[in-house]
């Protein structure tokens, strides 16, 4: 291979990741953010937000699978889904996948994201048609200030909290979150990662903000190795459910989905953390 | 900081990991490989082997604990281990925190490796002056060949298998360990990554190896930011004990140690493997 364009990011001050780069699919400015699409030899398709991996073709399964399939096999009944972010279609084509699933609105900020999906990346933007979607272009914390008693599950899959994601990581965010949802209600949100400084400051204080929102305020993992550390944390709010007491793998089967990543098995598994990291979130050591 | 001093590593042909050095410690080519010792801002301390990281003071806890207390957990009456390769140290010191082992054998092919830790990996080479520590600078798969019957664990704490590790991925060293260990005893080994090609290709072939010799074996993983993909595995192999039936977590947590990833739920956790691997390794889906 002589192509030598090369992509990088800076995973820290001091860490550097990046990879080859066979063409530049797409490039524009949004009213939010820098927005590139990528074709690439190790990962296929990249989708880069203001200079930050999103996601790629090689390893998105992993963090929608996780994001999509963990609270699916706590509340199988789910049928109201609100999904803040997620502009790049890969978190909707996992929830399409459930024909319990009655609703799901799509609220994405920036309409160049979805339309970049839809353009460039045919294997996430796969669910966009579906007639249980409504895409909604809007701030997602001001769309769900006006909701109550309303959604089963929020799925937050936003940018990191620098720039236009930060509103996501408020506690009035999380606050609207709450009176949005049912009893049963559960909210999932990316959670940083716990290894390099700014991510793992940022978990720290992202869990300690839920938990003076919902009673139940659980964090798992997962490996995904295109993100910074390659150990990625989620977090699972709710008002009641447990992911693990409350977790009913057999009803899950039952759905009969094919998964790369996920199983029963990596449910309970990805809620095993580290001593550092529980350390880290504030939480009582196995 | 200015100093634009960076190491890189590939982790494929389109694929490149760097870091900012402070300094360069220590560099010489020994008869087996080029060693190289960093100071660095992110990592502390950095060992490279042949242009390869090894361990870094940042992150070598996790590498060290879960190929150690793993094994201890599971017998925690295991008083002789032999120890192949990991010159560095880390096993080793985490080892010798167990007042119930009374014997060491450490087998290293390069004594340089062994010096340059003493020298410039403090935080790592704590232990090799433990009375139970016996140090043999050996060609591993030479060593073992001779032994029968004698050791509770061996623990193969090699590098890749291309270059001088390359011997102890074979199943004439696996056929040797078997023969080399008691009854009830463990083997446990850096068994590479699944997600780049290279190293996925590897752990397949090692465990396919390793099921030709063991009777038990069982592939686990931990969340190691400095190696390819972050996602790294572990085997384990016995003659009939297995890491989660014959789990011991409450003798193991008796021993009262401090650990700053292993803990008794990252335990099983750990054996929680996603589809995609154990497709990889030919395992069945959970």
């Amino acid at each position: 291979m002589n192509n030598e364009l090369w992509f990088h990011e800076l995973h820290t001050e001091h860490v550097n990741f990046s990879f080859r780069v066979e063409k530049q699919l797409y490039s524009a400015t949004s009213d939010y953010q820098r927005i590139e699409v990528y074709s690439t030899p190790e990962f296929g398709r990249v989708l880069i937000l203001d200079g930050v991996i999103m996601c790629t073709e090689k390893d998105e399964f992993i963090y929608h699978d996780m994001i999509v399939h963990v609270p699916l096999a706590v509340n199988p009944e789910i049928k109201s889904v609100l999904l803040i972010g997620g502009g790049d279609g890969g978190a909707l084509r996992e929830l399409c996948r459930y024909p319990t699933i009655e609703q799901i609105e799509l609220v994405e900020i920036d309409e160049m994201v979805v339309q970049a999906a839809k353009d460039y990346l045919p294997t996430l933007a796969t669910a966009y048609d579906d007639p249980r979607v409504q895409v909604i272009i809007a701030d997602g914390l001001r769309y769900v200030r006006r909701k109550a008693d309303q959604y089963d599950l929020i799925i937050v899959d936003s940018t990191d909290p620098f720039g236009p994601g930060e509103s996501l990581f408020t506690k009035e965010f999380y606050g609207n979150c709450y009176k949005a949802m049912k009893a049963d209600g559960i909210l999932v949100n990316q959670h940083e990662s716990p290894f390099y400084r700014q991510e793992a400051r940022e978990a720290k204080l992202t869990h300690r903000r839920m938990k003076q929102v919902f009673e139940v305020n659980r964090v798992y993992q997962a490996h995904i190795p295109t993100y910074p550390s390659g150990h990625w944390l989620f977090g699972f709010s709710s008002k009641g459910l447990d992911p693990l007491q409350d977790f009913k793998p057999e009803v899950w089967k039952a759905f009969d989905l094919r998964t790369r990543y996920y199983n029963t098995d990596v449910h309970v598994g990805a809620f095993m953390l580290p001593n550092y990291v529980l350390e880290l979130i504030g939480e009582k050591q196995a």
